[in-house]
């Protein structure tokens, strides 16, 4: 959410002149991003984002990060493009910082999202999730299940300190997670934090995904139990099965869902509950005293568990059972 | 430095509602500015920058900055215009804060300024103090010269914290400066904050001047004495007399200094210094414990200070003495 690595005029115009990309034109520090630099830049020929990464994101990843979106634009998924130097090579260093310049997206997030929203969003993961079919790079879940109760146990002490009873909601949750979770569902590489913050829409279409920082591999329905739980729920909480009913038909429309993914969508759905209240518990517990940005609410996702755990049924989140 | 305060898609486009600039195609929080939240806009027409104003700027000061802007602008300056709603109006609310849009100027601010850049500020600076004569509102110079005693007092007990001396040094000087501050020289608005990082270029040309929001009534040459502090040193602290030359014969092109204000140069040069010396030691002693920005070092204004005192006419500065 902040420019972390200045980047002077000098810097960026010796940086572009490896790419055939014009001149500098105007470029400005943007907030995006958690932990790494942004750089809005245009150029004489068009825009770009440059991102120079800082810590989070480990670079021996980058290769599979930019891979994605090239293998996956170029298959028909808008996102941001990887521009290659004239040397043929994405990643270069700026300001001593591992850097990457990537095409700009028109287009903008929407708070609110609708159900048209949803239908759209998820026809463009069942689209994703087929373009990913043929990359041939994998990068396994490090918050997938089997992260979740290594994660736990660094704030399990302190959980009942976000809300009375969170200690023991997640000790339980974990262990009816750990003998349910399935092994056989289609796997793939899923974008495994499609929020609505990630995906841009311009009029009424939707004109691209971004953020692709937590792309892995793991079961492609567990992207749509994670995307039910984003885009599904109201703000008080409540479920809204009409949207439920959009992303769902959106997504078939495209990729229809097995038998098997349909019957393992509530233990999906719980599942991606717990991986968010997790992350969010621990940031929450961990957020710096005088943060700038105060770090999500981790109670909204007791709100979701406590839905789905309620759940037994595809039916219940707007679905159909099966052929 | 970051984004204060979010502006949801839906917010923005009923703000845009209100203006003749057509919808919107994109926007980001930008990190700009030091205590305000800016976006920059892309509708279907053009680009703007979207201010939300935080807490630093008096909002009952925001028409003198906005007016003069759109004041200089119509005369030739190369600036931000502020865009004015079907309305009239300048000044709106978005988000709950008052919020004003500019144009979106190309171009860059320029790291290490050459002489032929000095030359160009020179004459810009100029032409800024030839339109701003005709403008009809006054704003007080709450740092000029009256107000440096006593931010002085707010932290002369911990300024020997900063470095050994400086107590004494910044005493002593502002004992000299009350005594020798020329009270007949010509005044204006002035701008009194163009540093490099606001004033862009674009190719071989000066592209627009940013930020007025320290202008104020004051000696015009007083700005010129700013100027030469901030874009004629070295990084060592040398000053560099190519580029006073080029920035002093560039600002006399347009308009020539007056034979007094010649003669002023020196002790407005030593005032500059120490109002700049006197804010960056205040900022540096009041930084937060973990502020993600470094507040910039006082002791640069140290070494310009010892300078200009052994300064006793403007050819030290590469100007001459009079007609």
């Amino acid at each position: 959410m902040a420019v972390y690595t200045e980047v002077t005029d000098d810097e960026l115009s010796s940086f572009l002149a490896r790419y055939d990309v014009g001149t500098l034109v105007a470029y400005k520090g943007i907030a995006e991003g958690v932990e790494n630099t942004n750089y809005l830049v245009q150029t004489s020929t068009a825009r770009f984002i440059l991102t120079l990464y800082e810590k989070r994101v480990s670079t021996s990843d980058l290769p599979f990060f930019l891979g994605l979106m090239e293998h996956v634009s170029e298959r028909g998924v808008s996102c941001p493009r990887p521009v290659h130097a004239r040397d043929g090579q994405i990643l270069s260093e700026v300001a001593g910082r591992t850097a990457a310049m990537v095409t700009f997206l028109d287009g903008f997030s929407v708070r609110k999202p609708r159900a048209d929203h949803c239908h759209k969003l998820g026809r463009a993961l069942a689209q994703l999730h087929l373009a990913t079919g043929t990359f041939n790079q994998s990068r396994p879940n490090a918050l997938g299940e089997s992260g979740w109760r290594p994660l736990f146990e660094k704030f399990r002490s302190r959980a009942d300190g976000i809300a009375p009873g969170l200690q023991s909601l997640i000790d339980g949750e974990l262990k009816a997670l750990h003998s349910s979770w399935p092994s056989t569902l289609p796997t793939g590489v899923i974008h495994a934090d499609l929020f609505p913050d990630n995906v841009f829409f311009l009029g009424d279409s939707l004109s691209g995904l971004i953020d692709f920082y937590f792309a892995c591999n793991d079961a492609l329905a567990y992207d749509v139990a994670i995307s039910l739980n984003a885009w599904c729920f109201e703000q008080d909480g409540a479920f809204n099965l009409t949207k439920g009913r959009a992303l769902l038909e959106g997504y078939d429309s495209v990729r229809r869902l097995t038998p098997e993914e349909r019957a393992a969508m509530p233990v999906l759905a719980r599942g991606a509950a717990t991986r968010f209240l997790l992350t969010r518990s621990y940031d929450w517990l961990n957020r710096p005293a005088n943060a700038i940005v105060t770090p999500h609410d981790p109670l909204d996702y007791v709100r979701r568990l406590r839905f789905h755990q309620t759940v037994h049924s595809i039916v219940a989140y707007g679905g159909s059972e099966g052929r």
